[in-house]
């Protein structure tokens, strides 16, 4: 290890929060891009990394490589972003670069620090969602996230290579995290698992669909709307399970009476 | 181009500028990491390489890359580190993961910005220059530098990739406008008034009541629970009329199933 880095003491992610700010690529087409996503993580001192319907032989090339970090071994691979998200209180998608006006709050990249310090700090789980290189998050994939995050970059060529975008946030989130107190981790946070707001969301729209709220048609318009609301509401995980538990409580009202 | 980038304003490198602070590579052994090194160039809107006594081949091969950035095609090829950087005002090293002391001040990449912007601004001209993937800068580089910088990693995996380091870099040194106000469009969206909460309010107590939800005695207590909650939650006014929409259909549809 080399002896005279003199700034070892500028970067200070603290080892409770190494394991909280999980980084998610999804449907990457790239190997060498999905390595170096994982070595700038392990530039920055993450080590969770989950990775979303991979295209089968890209993923054994990315984690065959040689030299490939350890965090690349211990990597998931899951189905569909929401399983990969599920356990995350803070859902961060990456590039606004789309055609359509995003629903939810849009910082640049230098903003995004303070929110995820505090959320770190009160002991949240954190996703970072990477698009593919080639078309981003799609609708389906942004309506997971509580808030998008856009790097500053040149209107004339404003779209990042993965392995850098990767390495730029991370940069600018773990530099910031020195200011943070570090808190133990048994400190509990009361903001709601993602997967338990896709649980809401079912209850909900089951109960959306007894009552005939709205025509056949409609019921993908409102699930994802409803996806999307449930998350911006910024709901504690009480809130969260009193809200469940009046839901389920009218399903069975209308059962009970519709027998 | 897309439409909803809103924080463009966020980068603001002026156009005086682009062309006053340059990249040198200094001997790059692998074509892909020129390429990325002149597409963070891009992103961050600068136009000027230069690349010192590349290895033949791998220059020719990056040049032709598919796609490479035009600033690629411009970039100029010097024998040596003293040529590249001869018309500069201050010329910064990277990556001070050497074996010896370094003679000159180190600064941590936060820090650079500051001194890179002052330097810009009195019109001088910056290089900033990256050793080769595998010794990095030389002690005969290094003597050409007045300052160097580090970027703050975790050490125990200090070492960046060359095309990621560029990247981080730039963003530093060109994100300066981070005091840019920043206007989300999401927060153009109204604020329901206070009645029109305890109107909705109103309307989801009935339907408590209706589906048996808590004995009699806890009325006053979810009255109270629900008031506080809407008023936390931030609703918009759209997202106020469509729960009210709902609840109002479930009290329809439970006093149409009891009658």
């Amino acid at each position: 290890m080399p002896q005279n880095r003199l700034f070892y003491n500028h970067f200070v992610l603290p080892e409770s929060q190494r394991d909280l700010l999980n980084v998610v690529l999804v449907s990457p087409r790239n190997p060498l891009n999905i390595g170096a996503a994982a070595r700038a993580m392990a530039n920055f001192g993450l080590r969770r990394l989950s990775v979303v319907a991979p295209f089968d032989p890209t993923w054994r090339e990315a984690r065959s490589a040689i030299g490939a970090p350890e965090l690349l071994q211990n990597a998931k691979s899951t189905e569909c972003l929401a399983e990969a998200v599920a356990s995350c209180t803070l859902v961060v998608g990456t590039g606004t670069q789309t055609y359509r006006k995003p629903e939810q709050r849009v910082v640049p990249l230098p903003e995004l620090a303070p929110i995820v310090s505090r959320e770190l700090t009160r002991g949240g789980r954190i996703a970072l969602v990477f698009g593919s290189e080639k078309h981003g998050l799609t609708r389906e994939d942004l309506s997971y996230c509580h808030i998008l995050v856009e790097i500053p970059t040149d209107p004339q060529q404003p779209s990042m290579n993965l392995g850098q975008a990767v390495a730029v946030c991370l940069y600018e989130l773990t530099r910031r995290a020195e200011s943070a107190p570090a808190t133990p981790i048994s400190s509990i946070t009361s903001a709601p698992l993602s997967g338990r707001l896709d649980l809401l969301a079912g209850v909900i729209e089951e109960a959306m669909q007894a009552v005939g709220y709205s025509p056949r048609a409609m019921h993908p318009a409102n699930r994802h709307d409803l996806r999307l609301m449930l998350r911006r509401l910024s709901l504690s995980a009480h809130d969260t399970r009193r809200i469940l538990g009046l839901f389920r409580r009218i399903l069975w009202r209308i059962n009970h009476l519709e027998r």
